[in-house]
């Protein structure tokens, strides 16, 4: 009997945990769940017959070691930063692992090491990164292979509120990391557009949005990734003229989001002198000039919005000009907005979540332009089989699957570009309802 | 004979030398001045009877010790992250020593000590920080003795090109740092108006400016520097309602400038792929969006701008849209934008540049709104003599003399911020004519 173990229980590991003792009994595997909280362990592994919880501290070297070298593959749910040090411990074991972050310089560092311990380091095995790259990889293998020549791939993913539970302005309830929606786009958007470099900086990147249409789920809107060039390599389309990744929302939410931006009230690296004794109309008076109109029509002006109209509206739904107290100790904008939007779009009870993924080709075949556009679109079940979960969680859960299963026979560090890796994965993927609509 | 130690001949030195060196006889000291460059100290100290000029290697740790143990006072013209351990070294041989540079954390820790060898570490003795500092608090301490409550100080400081050499549409020529002029005000700028907190980011910066008037040579415009905050506890004014401190520029130079901010082409923090290959249209081509407009239609429509009028004229005059190599591999925008404005910027033979500095005060003395405008502009005798290197370096020339004729006789850790160290240094920069005018 094979044996997995599973590092860390949180929340992205529920659909994880769940697949992979839903398929013990018939693979013939046994699934170690630890954690810090054993309680935590306990209560996502049910009491199943294939499930070992036990408590584990990452911290204690000795019983992860001991814990790793029972195992058969390991799959870290941990802190993307611990993994290098899990992998450099598999290799030594000669473990197979898998992880849904994306390649880090160390990580890379054990590629030959893994090789010659005749093992798998699979990395980028969650949503983004994970399935827009197996996704992508087989169209444009697929194109490739019929002789085609690719001209644009333009890919947006968005972890959003699903419609039936979208009831505010911004279209938008906190589904993941608060944090990173808050710091998002902070830095320099790169990619290219007809070969043509494009440079996009954090105070523009909200008004640089484009128009995306999904059939059968209406239009969001995309704004750039940070660094889209980096994929070229990746996904061994050196020569293409237009490339961009980006990520996915509600129309009308990025020209809002954009105050903020312009404001200077999603900064993190500074601390407001006396935040807590501050509202948040005077944090936010704090950002603009001075005079003698009222707060709005000198935002509105500072910034260049109308002062009525949906917009305004927005930040007015989002308590912008509200005597709230702020109540955090020298705390950074980023943390002020932060804990008020945490108020705003939490998930009510039977709120359910929505990742929207579409990517779009152009290539050119026997002299003639082709289009495809593949959307994937994902509901959760409910508050725990999140659509963000199931989209992290299946895919890791499948690839761990067919690794000790020897249907991925590929050593050395890995992420899921190759046909070996996304085949398999897309066809399950599939089966479990999470599927691609290619239209042409 | 005492004997003083200047360490490092570089261009901000030169002045500095020359006053030393004038008073060397009188005062009956000796001026040993070092530099990795013996030529260079030669030519700096041109054969004067009362210089030493020697060739030292900071790195060479023995002859620096050497070269301290036998000075009476050590003056540091090194880059400011060497300092803290050269004062360490003076604490250690109880030597008092000059700087021009902010105290440092690391500085601030030795003020214990200094004062138990006996000796002061005098810093930001140079013009920003230092004659700021002195003026400043001068007339801050008159106001407190005649019983003022003060109200608003603001203070405004720009190193310039002089009304006769200026002959660009900018105003402005590099005659500092190029790289600290590109980079200027990015981060947050934070400063407290009428007893509000005031938050500006770099991307808001250059639009909130403020006119400055200074009697007998026109107006000017401030911009704000990054933390004006600090300033209240340095100066004693804690309760102040109104404190600024920010940046003279020429008017129209801000709007300008701020064209290249909203554009990204301040940015250093990422390399450009194949700049060396790349031309300055294309470079700014590539911050733009595309379209079928031509690029400056283009680029005015993104960032606001007329299309023809005095900033595009300003743009086109930087050279913004010529098709002229960059021939910089793997450059920053920062990096691209500084080498075309050095060629742009550069001081012509002939050409004198000019420090403008104005405090601003207001206050209440006897229920009766009081107005203090007090102003220095200080014009260079040469490219070697510049104003920028007269008022670096005299007042570390001053302050060294007072120091080592025990006419400031405190002990560790100081700035120019006391009566016992301004009132000597401003009364002798006024016999030098480095002096400001004031107005009621």
């Amino acid at each position: 009997m094979k044996k997995i173990l599973i590092l860390g229980a949180g929340r992205s590991a529920s659909s994880l945990i769940t697949y992979l003792l839903n398929n013990a009994k018939e693979y013939n595997y046994e699934v170690t769940v630890a954690d810090t909280s054993l309680d935590l362990v306990k209560q996502k592994t049910a009491g199943h017959a294939s499930a070992r919880p036990i408590a584990l501290d990452i911290a204690d070297e000795k019983q992860t070691h001991n814990e790793i070298s029972k195992a058969d593959i390991v799959i870290s749910m941990l802190p993307a930063f611990l993994h290098p040090k899990i992998a450099s411990q598999c290799v030594s074991m000669k473990k197979s692992m898998v992880t849904a972050s994306y390649v880090s310089p160390e990580m890379k560092a054990l590629d030959a090491d893994a090789r010659k311990a005749g093992i798998i380091l699979m990395n980028e095995a969650g949503l983004d990164p994970g399935i827009d790259h197996a996704s992508a990889m087989k169209i444009i293998d697929h194109i490739k292979s019929e002789g085609g020549k690719l001209l644009s791939f333009k890919s947006y993913t968005g972890g959003l509120v699903a419609p039936e539970s979208n009831d505010n302005p911004w279209g938008y309830k906190f589904t993941w990391n608060p944090r990173n929606v808050i710091l998002a786009g902070q830095g320099t958007a790169k990619f290219i557009e007809n070969g043509k470099y494009a440079y996009v900086p954090y105070n523009k990147l909200f008004t640089r949005i484009e128009k995306t249409h999904v059939e059968g789920w209406g239009d969001f809107e995309g704004y750039a990734n940070r660094d889209s060039l980096s994929y070229r390599s990746i996904y061994g389309i050196e020569d293409i003229p237009t490339l961009i990744r980006g990520t996915l929302r509600m129309p009308g939410y990025c020209e809002a989001w954009n105050v903020f931006v312009q404001l200077g009230i999603t900064d993190d690296t500074y601390h407001i002198e006396g935040s807590e004794k501050m509202t948040l109309r005077e944090f936010i008076e704090s950002f603009i000039p001075a005079g003698k109109a009222d707060i709005k029509h000198r935002l509105a002006d500072y910034v260049g919005i109308p002062v009525k109209g949906k917009i305004m509206d927005m930040l007015e739904w989002a308590g912008m000009f509200e005597n709230r107290p702020i109540a955090i100790r020298s705390a950074s904008p980023a943390q002020i907005l932060q804990a008020q939007l945490e108020e705003k779009w939490k998930l009510k009870d039977g709120d359910i979540d929505m990742i929207v993924m579409q990517h779009q080709f152009e290539y050119e075949l026997k002299g003639k332009m082709q289009f495809i556009t593949s959307s994937l679109v994902v509901k959760g079940d409910d508050a725990i089989h999140t659509a963000m979960a199931k989209t992290v969680g299946l895919p890791i859960g499948i690839l761990t699957k067919l690794i000790i299963t020897d249907q991925i026979k590929l050593k050395g560090v890995c992420i899921p570009t190759v046909p070996e890796i996304y085949n398999p994965l897309l066809d399950e993927l599939e089966e479990m309802g999470v599927n691609f609509v290619e239209k042409n």
